[in-house]
């Protein structure tokens, strides 16, 4: 067993992000005399699995080799047949897997079919950066809600806009960048409609970088106030505009919208405002596993207090704006005691050139 | 020549930190053969210096050695003879420096004595280390006035309190044992009466180390509002505090602060407050070389507009507070637009367990 298989499979899986959802980035790689014979990742949702992609990669004979895979292999027919048959049909004499399957109903499967016919199996290698790499898949896969992360950009003095509202640029070109990453690797963006008629944002994904898949664009709008000129509206995109309002909606706006091409979707109403918590829940069922929420200070405020998001990242511009009356990341009621605060864990921090990111993720209090 | 003895000069020079002001920390390391026969660093302010302290030290006789010095020897008489006196006559053959005397009035005069003696001189080895280590000498011997710190300590979401002004503890216990070094490095704290009023802090060095050097305490307040039972003008210390006031200040007040031990100062009102630059200046003349801000939002603000700052160090920690009403790094009225924002440059990032730490440099607009 050489970990440097295991971290070329993730490196492999890792470029199906984006493409995969709401199934696992999955990579593989098969050894043979120290030499890798066969590489494949999970390309695409229904497409093949890892596994057979790289048994179809192969260059040699599998008999006697090692496969690292990121995942545990399936045992069940989905949308293609099982990943074990595969394996021991081809003779492969050793599986090494990073993490076991997190969905409940299959997890193990895999493995006691592969030891049942005589391979060697190892289990947990890099199991801390396969996690991360399918963080949306586990979630996705555990709960049937989405995995929300909270994205915000702020001056070093804690401000996402100046006094007069103005935010462009905050953040530096490479920064910006890699939220259009972001937002490819997830299933929908959500705003509120204050971001909409303030910065009336296009919300599609623009890399430098052949990969810009867009995501469901989902606006926040309880009364529907978003303007029919609004830019979400009337833009080419592989993807739909989401409008989550409430029977606050005024029903000829809604026609209106309709017939621009916007999905609505009617919400129960909590504390005046769209229920955010059932509005992922129902963007659950529409198979969207993961949400980038892109919103001011008041949609962070809120998804936080239901407890919908998962992680963190913020942005931090070497920049001072100052000013009592410009907005922070989060704003709202707010808590009243540094005891009582929210806190986050796994800390990881990067740079882009100047800018700094923090990515963290939500500790549970249960 | 080779690089590790002038890291392990830089290690010396540091542990003067907080006791050589308003001098340089200076750090020095002969060599011969290979072999380190003497090393020294400044100890303390008057006392002897680093090369002599390493010529004192060594155990061999010191003919064709090398010396390692983080900054140029001097040339002049000071509190002590000059350094390059004992360097010709010990017979070192060769002299490596960090940097060149950032005092424009001797700066080079030590190379040029070392040369015109037939000694090999090497300058700028680890110069961004060296001119790091001692930016508070520098910026204080070119301009005399203090070199200033403004630190601040805000939650994720951009808060230094929460909306009712708690903020024990937003950082961990790292991190403010680290604020505690700053403390000692430094002349001066200095925080606004809105936070003695508050917080009513020690404002005192403690840390778990030995040292644990009192900076003077200078409260900036325009009216004289300190109570005369507050913590800074009631507790044992080896440094003052000192009361920035202005021609506002009730007499009899002025009359029993004095009583009580404090210095008090009168600054020129500056828009109805204690003029900054002014009083930096003062603070300049009498030996502070170095200020750690401590403030909260108000007088971060001010002290920005009044480019008196020239550091910024930000602790960020993990957790969420939210709060419209929340405080945040810095307040006042605040620009209007990003582009218009203070630049910092030369990020650097560390950790302390889950608390980030920026350290930063206003980039100044000429």
């Amino acid at each position: 067993m050489d970990i440097k298989y295991m971290n070329r499979a993730i490196e492999l899986a890792k470029l199906g992000a984006g493409y995969t959802n709401p199934n696992p980035l999955v990579g593989a790689v098969i050894v043979k005399n120290n030499k890798i014979i066969g590489e494949g990742y999970h390309k695409i949702y229904g497409g093949p699995h890892a596994e057979v992609e790289a048994i179809r990669n192969s260059t040699e004979d599998l008999i006697g080799s090692t496969m690292y895979v990121t995942l545990e292999p399936c045992s069940h027919y989905g949308k293609t047949p099982p990943c074990v048959n595969a394996i021991v049909e081809k003779g492969i004499s050793k599986v090494v897997i990073g993490m076991k399957d997190p969905n409940p109903l299959v997890a193990g499967k895999g493995i006691e079919i592969l030891e049942a016919n005589g391979i060697e199996v190892i289990t947990g290698v890099l199991e801390e950066e396969v996690k991360k790499l399918n963080e949306i898949f586990i979630k996705y896969i555990t709960t049937k809600e989405p995995f929300c992360i909270m994205k915000t950009a702020m001056t070093i003095d804690g401000k996402i806009a100046t006094k007069n509202g103005d935010s462009k640029w905050i953040t530096n070109e490479k920064s910006r960048e890699y939220v259009h990453e972001l937002r490819h690797r997830v299933s929908a963006i959500m705003v509120g409609i204050g971001t909409v008629l303030k910065d009336n944002p296009l919300l599609t994904t623009r890399t430098n970088e052949e990969k810009g898949k867009d995501a469901l664009r989902v606006i926040v709008d309880t009364s529907c106030r978003i303007p029919l000129d609004a830019r979400v509206l009337n833009l080419k995109s592989n993807a739909k505009t989401l409008i989550a309002t409430t029977e606050k909606a005024d029903k000829e706006k809604i026609k209106a919208l309709k017939d621009k091409g916007a999905e609505i979707l009617f919400i129960p109403v909590k504390k005046g405002k769209v229920d955010l918590k059932y509005l992922v829940s129902k963007l659950g069922e529409m198979s969207i596993d993961s949400i980038l929420l892109e919103g001011g200070s008041t949609l962070n405020s809120s998804a936080l207090n239901e407890k919908i998001v998962d992680k963190v990242i913020t942005f931090i511009a070497p920049k001072i704006v100052g000013g009592k009356e410009a907005k922070t990341p989060v704003d709202g009621e707010g808590i009243g005691f540094v005891k009582d605060a929210i806190i986050l864990k796994h800390i990881e921090v990067s740079k882009f050139d100047e800018d700094v990111m923090i990515e963290s993720y939500i500790r549970r209090r249960d």
